[in-house]
Order: structure tokens, then C-alpha cells, then sequence
């Protein structure tokens, strides 16, 4: 059959194997973003399905408005005032993950070899995404401070003035880094909304793991300093709630907000209208500030036994990074090393990761891996880390 | 902003604004393809959910594997043997309704100018998919036996061959046609795939109503004479469950689904996990086939209270096909009348359907409208139908 030319420029991710993987009960996998089972508030969303079902009858059953419901973007629009961000219900679209929002934002703005300028490394599910709307990259690297805005700002000044044109969104994870774990510094942020109004670039802001925080001080939102609009905010219930309800949101101005529910609709008409209802009563009930800090605590302390295993168990000459919140650590190892060789054998010892090159779409990251450390039990942290130290000190001394 | 050239061809559809209306209680809406409230099993549902989470814990809150669980997709594929189409689990996968189904189909097929056969009339969720992919149309005349495929086949014959060579998905809705009604005949099918053969072209079998049926003999789906795996066949739990949860499937051969499942990862990583253990228990259960009689009396029994008021209420030369199972009529006017101009007229009344131009991409249909027996109340059918014929009437008389 003749298949259309996206087609041809996507492959099988790494993380959709892995989460396969995964399904092996016996292999400790750090791969797949997944949440703690622990983290999910079970006892709640058992009560709360009863009292949606009682109090709305059959409404959360029905198709719904593209958009989302009334009621949950509401709810979302009091909420986001928390990250400074200052909107309406107009202003929000729910995504079916925010995986989906980042679909619909490239599907609106993004036509072959378009560009999209984005950290390396970056989210992999994103760059999965932009790679089947065939787009070009400009990287950027990262360092413990987010993204490197005077890289973006030089790149961006040498282009000749028609290739700029190209560039149709700034991706940034600002907070906990997927994969890398950093933060953005505010000094950043303010720089790289500087450099996005001066080329008229809008920047897609993906903040999943905001609420994830367990050390230090909230660091503003990009979209808090939004003054020209240029900024498409987005959130996710995954690591709040629970991925399996697939719910996600974007905040823009309200003609883009038209737009990306256009495209939404020929997309898939709505999303999930009972998980919508589940997730407000999650949010106005005040039982995800209850769960909140339980989720703090169980990440923190998973956290810190990964690292501490990192420090016993890998060898001298692997680097680090120690986040303040989030799900991911990113190890540096030895040159020596690449990351992908190693992997097989790391299953057959049966613990799995997924390797840097993954993330990096300037080839590079083929010596570092990203560890997971929210799934795995405190125990299977240590035992996995132990499995791949001992793995990484024997290749070192082959 | 510079947004996509694709985002250029969309325009806020009809029924996304007929949705809207349907939110002003006060409105009798025969426009949305919303089912009827009463054919939701909301009391399975209570039970379903305390099961599900009692039973399997914390996994149905978890991320899910791209292509769908494998539970659902293993009950699915037996359940289509009752359809004629031998698969297993591997031939499915599991989409955020029937709608991201074509989304997933078209963007795995269809370049910008490539070319989608289909019915005039035809879905207009199918059409406003097709047209974010910038697709081009090759419309084919419908009559009560269904998709003219004589004239599919002449249109195609005298197409120069690289032209043919664009054409890339034959769309089709077999079973009490959205928007027209009918079904097509068992004849016609099986010309549908010959010509399919021929010239190599996918056929998409859009069949979500196939349960519906409430007279007359089911006829096999084109999908079980496909010999060559050419058909992608599509169903929806939205018409027989409910459409809040946004499930559909897709059926294909493995290679495909492969490719399609990929595709979906960048899209949304996996549709909805909580749901898909919600609707695996409702098939398992037997709850679905207590259900369905129920669903189908309750829609033959509305589809007579609209035919009967149309007779009544609606002026001589107007032509209503009789369906055998589904949710919609399709009432043709006298030419006179130009049915999106009277939509404005029939809101101020309280009154609201799609117009016929809407479904038509060859300009036609604009003498016709599209009107759904299956959520207004049978008091609000025959209270509507009579201020429609009334506007129809006033209309002739000027």
C-alpha cells in the first residue's frame, strides 16, 4: 500500500519498547515515565466515580464539547492562577494527555520542514510527535540551568531571515526536566521569552511536573511573564491523578484556543467526558491537595535511594544530575560506554532504562541513559542500580 | 502567528456548533449524532467501575500499552467473528473513539492532494478529518442501495494513472448510513472490494450503527470478504455504550497495525486505560447483549414517532428514506427550499438539524437535511417535527 510520506519518517520509540518491556514482571525497569502505583489515590477515585454516576446521571456518559467541559476548564482557569498564569475557561482546551496537546499545537502550526527549536536532550514522546509532522530540529543544548538561551539566541540570529521563518515553536520543559531533570533558572525563563517575542516565536511550555516539587521554592511559569500571548502553557493530570484517565490541557489565547479546537474536533470529536468529570471532582473536592503531598513524599524518598545507589554501586566517572522534583535522573557515564550496546545486555540482567541518544536529535547522548525513579519499588531501585553498576564496571574494565 | 497551511483549509464545522445548541435545554436538537441518554446502562456502569478497580487495582490507572489492552483487544477480536472478520488480538487497536480511528488512518495514508473517494452524502467528522490533511475528494452519488460503485469505478477507470495512483482510502459507511440512512447492498459490497482490488486502493469501513439493526437481516461487512487485507474495518462503542468514554477500533492487518500504532504513540501515547477495563468487562460480563435489545427498541420506536410526524406535519415532495437500524434520517425538500438558510429560522423556533450541504463535498445537498431520531424525547420528536414542517410550509407559501 502507499503510504503517506510521514509515515516514512517514523520509527518505533524506544519508549513504546520499553513500556512493553515493562510488562515483564521480572525485569526492574527504570524506562517508561510511569508513576508510582502508590501515587495513585485509588479509595478517592472509587468514591468519586460513585458520586459523579449519582450527582450527574447520564451527562458525563454523552459526547461533549471539543473544547472540554465547561465545568473542569472552570475549574482549571482558578487553579492555574496558583502558577501566575491568568485565564478563563476560554482560554483552555483538554487534551486526551497532554501528548494529545502536544499533537494539536504541532498539527496547527507545523508544515514540513517547518523547524521546531527544542533542548537536547528532550522529551521523546514530543520529538516522536514532531517527526511525524516532518519537522526539522534546532537543538539546543542544556545544562544544569535549563536551556542554554544564548545558544538559542546566536542560532537563531545567524539564521538567514526566511529560514527563521521557518521556526514555528520553542519547546521547553521547564521544570524537572524530561529527561534531563533540571530547572529552568528565572534568569532563563525571562531570557528565552525575550528571545521569543523578538522573533515572534511562540514557545510550547510543557510543565507536567510542576505539582512534583519536593525540595526548594516554585520557580514562575514562562507564561506568567506572557505579555504578548506568545506562549501555549501546558499541563497534565498524569502525575496527579492517573495517566490511565488520559487528560491533559493547553492554555493560549482564545483565537488560537479556536483553532487548536478545530483541529481537535476533525481529531477526535472530544475528549473523555467521564474522566473530565472524575478529574474536577478530583480538583474542587480538595482531594488532590490531600494526595499532593503523599505523592512529595513517596518521590523524594524514591529519589534519594537512587542516587545513594548510584553513588554505592556506579563506578568513578559517571555524573549526576540531582533534581528537585519530578521522575528522572540523567546519568553521564564514561565515554567509553554507549548507552544503546549496553542495553541488551542490561535486559538480560533484566533491568532496563532508556538510552541518551534517544532524547538527543543532534546524535549525540550515546553515553548517558535516563533512570526513571518514580515506578520502581524503593528495593527494586536498588537492586536495578546494583544489576547496571556492575554491568557498566565490567565494560569499563574490558 | 504563522500557523500550518493545513490549519488554513478548516473551518468550524457544522455539528461542532450544533452541539453548542444542544446545550440550551431549551432547544429541540435533531442535529448532533448523539444517542439517546436512556440507551446508556448506568447502572452496569456503577457496578463495572467498583469491579474494575476491585479486581485489577491500580493497573487500569496506569499508562497502557499504545495499540490498546491486550484484554480488550483479545475480547474485540473474538466478538468479530460474529461480524464475519477473522482476527486476533494483533490485528487491533484501540482508539480514542471511532473519530481519532480516521484521524490515525489518514494521517498513516494521506498526503497533502492525495485523494479520498467517498460518499456524497458522507460523515462530516470523516470530512473535516480529510480536510486537515489537505486531502482532495473524489465524491461518488449514494442511492438507497448505497455507495453507487458503478460510478466509483467509471470515475476511477477514466482517471489518468498517476492521478489513480493518489487515490489512497475509499471511504465508506456500510450499515444505516451517516447522514443518508441507507445500508448498502450485500451486491454492491462485494463491487466495493473488487474495485478495491483492482486498482489497490484501501477501503476504510466506517460501521459503528452495524449493532442498531432493529429490522431486516444483518448483511456481512465487506471486511469478511477481504481476501487481500485490503479493508481497514472501524467500529465504535459510542452507539452501544456510551460515547463519553471515547472507544473505537480499528481492524487491519498486522503490518499496518504496527505502523498505525506507531503513529498513535506521537498522537497520545494510548487511549484511555480506565475505560478500555470498563468497556473488556462490559462485553465479558454479557452486559452488552442485555443491552443491546434494549437500545434498539427504544430507537425503533423513535425513528416511528419522527417518520409518523414527518408524514403528519411536513409538506407534500418531501422525500424520507425508511432506515433499517441506526440514528438518522435524511428528508430531501423541494428544491425551493435551501436548507442552510432555514437553519437560522429553525433555531429562532426552537428547532435545530444539519443542513445538507454540510455533508456534500460536490456542493449538492443543499435541498436536504440530516436529522437524528435517537436523543430528543418522543414528545420533543413530534413537537419539533411539527415547528419544522410549519417553517417548511411558511417557506413554499412565499
Amino acid at each position: 500500500m502507499r503510504l503517506a510520506e510521514r509515515t516514512d519518517e517514523v520509527k518505533a520509540s524506544a519508549v513504546r519498547e520499553l513500556l512493553k518491556l515493562a510488562k515483564d514482571k521480572k525485569i526492574i525497569s527504570f524506562g517508561g515515565g510511569l508513576p508510582s502505583p502508590e501515587s495513585f489515590p485509588i479509595k478517592e477515585i472509587e468514591r468519586i466515580c460513585r458520586r459523579v454516576l449519582k450527582d450527574y446521571g447520564t451527562s458525563p456518559l454523552q459526547y461533549g464539547i471539543t473544547e472540554g467541559t465547561e465545568e473542569l476548564r472552570t475549574t482549571i482557569a482558578k487553579r492555574m492562577k496558583k502558577f501566575g498564569i491568568k485565564c478563563g475557561k476560554e482560554n483552555i482546551i483538554i487534551a486526551n494527555g497532554a501528548q494529545e496537546g502536544i499533537d494539536l499545537v504541532t498539527k496547527t502550526f507545523v508544515n514540513p520542514r517547518d523547524v521546531v527549536a527544542l533542548e537536547v536532550p528532550s522529551y521523546v514522546g514530543g520529538i516522536c510527535c514532531f517527526r511525524v509532522y516532518q519537522s526539522d530540529f534546532l537543538p539546543v543544548k542544556l545544562d544544569s540551568f535549563g536551556m542554554k538561551t544564548d545558544e538559542l539566541e546566536s542560532k537563531l540570529r545567524k539564521m538567514d531571515r526566511k529560514k527563521r521563518k521557518k521556526v514555528k515553536i520553542i519547546y521547553t520543559i521547564p521544570n524537572f526536566h524530561n529527561p534531563a531533570g533540571v530547572t529552568m533558572t528565572l534568569e532563563r525563563r525571562k531570557h528565552l521569552l525575550e528571545i521569543a517575542e523578538k522573533y515572534e516565536i511562540p514557545v510550547l511550555e510543557d510543565d507536567p511536573y510542576v505539582e512534583l516539587r519536593f525540595v526548594g521554592e516554585d520557580i514562575p511559569s514562562i507564561k506568567s511573564f506572557d505579555r504578548r500571548d506568545l506562549v501555549l502553557y501546558m499541563s497534565s493530570f498524569s502525575k496527579i491523578f492517573a495517566p490511565g484517565f488520559r487528560l491533559g490541557w493547553i492554555v493560549t489565547n482564545e483565537e488560537l484556543a479556536d483553532k487548536i479546537t478545530i483541529v481537535k474536533q476533525g481529531t477526535d470529536l472530544c475528549t473523555n467526558v467521564f474522566c473530565q468529570y472524575l478529574a474536577n471532582e478530583y480538583l474542587k473536592s480538595g482531594a488532590i491537595d490531600r494526595q499532593l503531598p503523599k505523592i512529595r513524599k513517596i518521590y523524594k524518598r524514591k529519589r534519594n535511594v537512587m542516587l545513594e545507589a548510584i553513588y554505592r554501586y556506579f563506578p568513578e566517572g559517571c555524573k549526576c544530575n540531582k533534581p528537585d522534583g519530578g521522575m528522572f535522573l540523567w546519568v553521564k557515564l564514561p565515554k567509553k560506554i554507549d548507552t544503546e550496546k549496553l542495553f541488551a545486555e542490561a535486559v538480560k540482567h533484566k533491568v532496563a532504562y532508556i538510552h541518551g541518544a534517544a532524547f538527543c536529535v543532534d546524535g549525540s547522548g550515546h553515553d548517558s541513559m535516563r533512570l526513571n525513579f518514580s515506578n520502581a519499588t524503593e528495593d527494586n531501585i536498588e537492586e536495578g542500580i546494583k544489576r547496571l553498576g556492575k554491568l557498566i564496571k565490567k565494560k569499563l574494565n574490558n
